[in-house]
């Protein structure tokens, strides 16, 4: 269960409104790699994590931060959009700065949510569940974690770049500290989970390595013409899980055959092979 | 410019038609993590690379040998779907295996694609481009790159567990040794990168860590009742980036205010409140 | 079956072109809550009515009105289109009103439609049908109805606002009167629906009460520090279905447990507790 | 700011495992009118908020209520996918039970979450945004939640009737009657509205009606043969707004124009009237 | 303007319920392919027209009986859903069929519409506005609708095939009768519209042909191994559009560079080029 | 299995940066008619393909091409975008067309991509593989295919209209160039299909026309008052399948009933009509 208090966990008022900062916000709060999309994730992890009960509550501890960083920057937008122009303007049509900020801002700000903040990224397009994931795999799920955690402090340091405006920047600079120690502490997490054995490299690590095909687990194939590829760390010496070697194979070629498709049944009415019809249906499994 | 060699990367041959599987595996064909993702993401961080060529050139190699996974699977899944209900058979109503099939497999695979693979998950949802990125920034992108072999080679395992077609197996344990080589090949980048100083944690290791909020950089807040969360590897000691120490918050408060939005302008016909109004108005930013 | 009428509904024409004006208007044509969404809804609810015949009647009636208001918004939005720029204007980069214009406008206009309407919103967005229900409940949907006149109406007077073309707002005014007929309809439909005891409060009120758990029913529980929402109509007195009371709980606290998961079959490859793994599995039921 | 209590507002516990219905609860966890979409909604009318106190405090303690039952059910759902066939199991070619549960089971449950709830319908379509309305506008958005929990509480009996779980029912009955709750909730905040003179019908009420076409505002166009729906509250007597009388029109006629567009620019490539081009092109306003 | 006539186009009675099949049917009416899309398709392209009348009138006509199609299917549906199991049944437990029904049915019939259509596919995927299109230019948008007709039409005569309901097969044999029409219909006002010189191929014809690439207009370029390709109707002799002949590569080579991308502005945070960076940027233009 | 050339197709260089023009531009890359749409249609179609080899082969060169143009398109997006405004510039509040700049470009270039092409289209929607059709019959997708190079050249020449940028109209050019050849190519393909008795009008052609209702295969219904569609060719004459002759119904009147549900099982819980419901009931098949 969960509460609330009244207090914004930092501070969330900008110097000025500025629609068209507004919508660039709303990236952070409704886009791929937004608070909403670690809120949930957190959450859903939570409460599906069948592991040691300390990663169950730090993933909803963390979670529950999450929903604060939703409020915070919702609230800020709503600030900035606060003198949107609500209505016609005479001056409008002479005055080019209103009317860039008529076109440059989200139409929706005025018409859909009068002002407020949309759970939407910073085209308009609503946020949606497959930008989560909880897979019951920890090592899998902190890696995307890390993930997340990596390209939103990169666009919220993005964001800073673009205003000048320093309540904005004071919110922003925030959320990229607390950004940076999301990114220490997945780091953490996953160098736990190898340390207590639950999970390591190649994940998951459950499935024996015996069944998957061992002469191309380290290769690394050169699918170009030209060779640069092999100057890097995944082209030769050691692999990082510590149980292999890279094999660079500078002129890979196929292992398969050339495929060749069965006809159909006429009834579905798809374009078979004339003439080896029925001697291959004749011949299908039923 | 991209070349086709008729042959498949490897086999891609089921011992037998099996439909309800072939809906399955679509989830790694056309799903979140599937192999359009990989395959995707790869060529446009390929595509959009400003970094040093031979990281470029890597990006490339990989995103092209996706494109032959996405092809052995979509043969696969053509000749799992060979022998399926294509018509209304009388002993369906009786047979509970034919019913049962007939209910389970994706309808799709047949009114749709007419036997066909689609580019779709194993509940039929398009594959969307919101499953890629291509950041700029390359250990925020490796660190995806690294999460999405994680997330396929669990997929991948789970579906080998799930069938015991030897032929469709041995497809599987070809995937599932190049996602060993993968997560091994984006471990060893990530290393690259940070030998090669071009990037480190916290990522974007550019921007200046002078302009967070420092005090809260390495705190974790604890924002439940209980303290389990506590025993973790994330709430002391030195983090994982060697510039702090973590520090555990059992009860933290807010910092910021109980926030109050200002009336909106009445012509975008919201609810304010009442008195307020008129006063407000006078004072907003034009 | 249904016929067209050459003739609109009532008139579409504009002063003056528009494009930045033709963008928002696509909010009320293909928005969550546009022309098509309400079209679509009440054709759903007409088809699927399995009531009395005169609501299956009416619902049919403001179905087929709705397709001509959808008509007469796609003609207008086409003629607002007129005179975008369809090529590169030389003064195109000094004349800041033109730029705004083409930066400000939807670029699918210009490029998909060829200067026509699109069946999407503000943002361009497509619309979809999971901003319509149909639920066989006609009290449950009446109230989606009733909902969806009154966002709609919103949204045509935000519009209505933000023009001074006389012909806009003519067109505007005429749906504007419409949605408050509508309105009124639904209200009105609503109570007919309770005069009739074919649903009241709580819907759907064929379920029996007895089996929901009713010392829960009635209360308000307070999940925030403070108390400004025990001051609401909602906190005390009679509830609106007369049949209970309110009662605010001022610290409400949880009912059920702390809830922990079983491990889950290991070759799901997901991370488990150590230890427990084995014995839980030999409890689990098959 | 929000804390997390690990108690769950509710018990979650199903007597047994049933995949099958596991997969229909995510309808009322993920689905269009499931607990995500009052969640968000809330949260975004509250943040949003520039009417009075109360009811911003209102509408976060009922958000913040809603992520408890999220909670809820997400645990339900874990739990009734404990057993589910995580391998191939050799009876299960021959056991038609284990076929069907098989096939009609998610199979994302499987091989996407590992046994997980995920924040999806019944069908695996993702939540969306979409799903939510935070207009600003207070009454608008309280017949929309009026509506949510309507709906809600329609698809959690239909979903009570579908299962003999002792456990499931005693969740569903809580959820049940907290939708009782919320039902008279909106109810009474709507009325609180309309006393306060904040707002009524027709919503907007700001905006003044002398500005729509008052002629059509209180009739109903019959816009098929027969007259069915002549029969209704909406076709006669007066309107629920107390403003006016329906008017019952049995055979409306159109008041606009037989629409005709101009000619496009020919540089975008469309197909124009022929002859008339030129002639139209040279009196377009520029 | 559009009014509605109580009949059906055609009758819409099945002999007996089969929810199995209500499911799949929804393919034809919300899926992608589906009557939706030929209704929105053809009404948007006829409100959009700028050609001459009687291709306007004509679109019309057919958008205006596609929704009649939508109807009768919705009707279809909503009848084959009659007997579904609304509640749990003890012998469902006992009794594969009773089983495979509940497991292969789409469980938003039971749960969010109440035995009714919905605007949705097989799959349950709401439709979208982006299966249709308007361009603007006829001969474009003619070949789309030829497209649309012939995959319906062959999706109807897949469902035709899996079921022996003489009902459903007498309406099936109805809309494909109408498909076989409008296939006609298409192709006629394609030679129409070249016989008129609207438009020809290459469309649009009235880009002069004179700025494209003429050398590379008529070539096939083999992108593979192996020959096979050249054996067709397209690597050799006169085009179609009568202007040139097939020519074919066998071993096309690349015009363009090895491409190269300069380092992005620092306050990105991307990862750029060591050492050229400064250079690069002193030479960007700005 | 695919292989990659690090030279582009064809060059793409534009003359100088504009971002606003990279946000248009990006609507071939990405858009429903875009060039991925292109490329995994026919890439699918070939991988499905159950007919002759050569057009297998045929579909597979040309859709290894279309990878070619997305790589080509990519790379121009990014460098059109090389001088985007990076960070806040002080001129920017002054200086109308830079604000114009920062309004119209698609700020998702700037926060999420870093200055790279993204797999979206102009108005920032994701590409979804509902863009795309493999039916498994080859003439339904060929028209398809015949579409997507018509929509496609469309808009390209569009495009090519709203630039002066040297560079870019060389590079659209070549791209205009191939769709003048796969439009005759799919020409081509169409009469070989036909020609080799594989398939033809009406599609598909392996139903039996007996079956369908042959009464109304050539009849056009006008639906509306007015004739103007009588003067087309789809209104008398030879049907182009040249198995029947157009039939125009001036005043065409329905087949069908008037449709009555029956009432729904109570516990769904939906509205039915008063008293009949227990004497329907009892007639329900079970």
């Amino acid at each position: 269960m969960f509460f609330h208090d009244k207090h914004l966990q930092y501070n969330a008022k900008p110097e000025r409104p500025d629609p068209l900062f507004a919508r660039k916000l709303q990236e952070v709060l409704g886009g791929q790699w937004g608070e909403i999309s670690v809120m949930m994730t957190y959450l859903f992890q939570g409460w599906n994590c069948r592991g040691p009960a300390k990663y169950r509550d730090m993933l909803l501890d963390i979670g529950t931060e999450e929903i604060a960083h939703v409020e915070m920057l919702a609230t800020m937008i709503a600030r900035l959009l606060d003198s949107a122009p609500a209505a016609m303007q005479e001056d409008a049509a002479r005055n080019p700065m209103v009317a860039a900020v008529m076109g440059g801002m989200n139409p929706q700000h005025l018409i859909v949510s009068g002002l407020g903040a949309t759970p939407t990224d910073s085209v308009g397009y609503p946020w949606n569940a497959r930008y989560t994931v909880a897979s019951g795999n920890l090592l899998a799920d902190f890696r995307f974690n890390l993930t997340a955690e990596s390209q939103g402090r990169l666009q919220v340091t993005r964001l800073y770049e673009q205003t000048d405006d320093r309540g904005v920047r004071d919110m922003l600079a925030f959320l990229i500290a607390r950004d940076t120690m999301h990114q220490n502490q997945w780091l953490a997490a996953i160098q736990e989970l190898e340390r207590e054995e639950l999970e390591t490299t190649p994940c998951p690590s459950t499935f024996p390595q015996s069944l998957e095909h061992g002469e191309v687990a380290y290769q690394f194939w050169n699918m170009s013409v030209g060779e640069e590829s092999a100057q890097g760390a995944w082209a030769s010496g050691r692999t990082p899980d510590g149980r292999g070697s890279f094999e660079y194979l500078a002129n890979p070629s196929a292992f398969g055959e050339v495929p060749e498709l069965m006809p159909a049944d006429p009834r579905l009415h798809g374009t078979n092979k004339p003439g080896v019809v029925q001697r291959a249906l004749n011949e299908m499994p039923r």
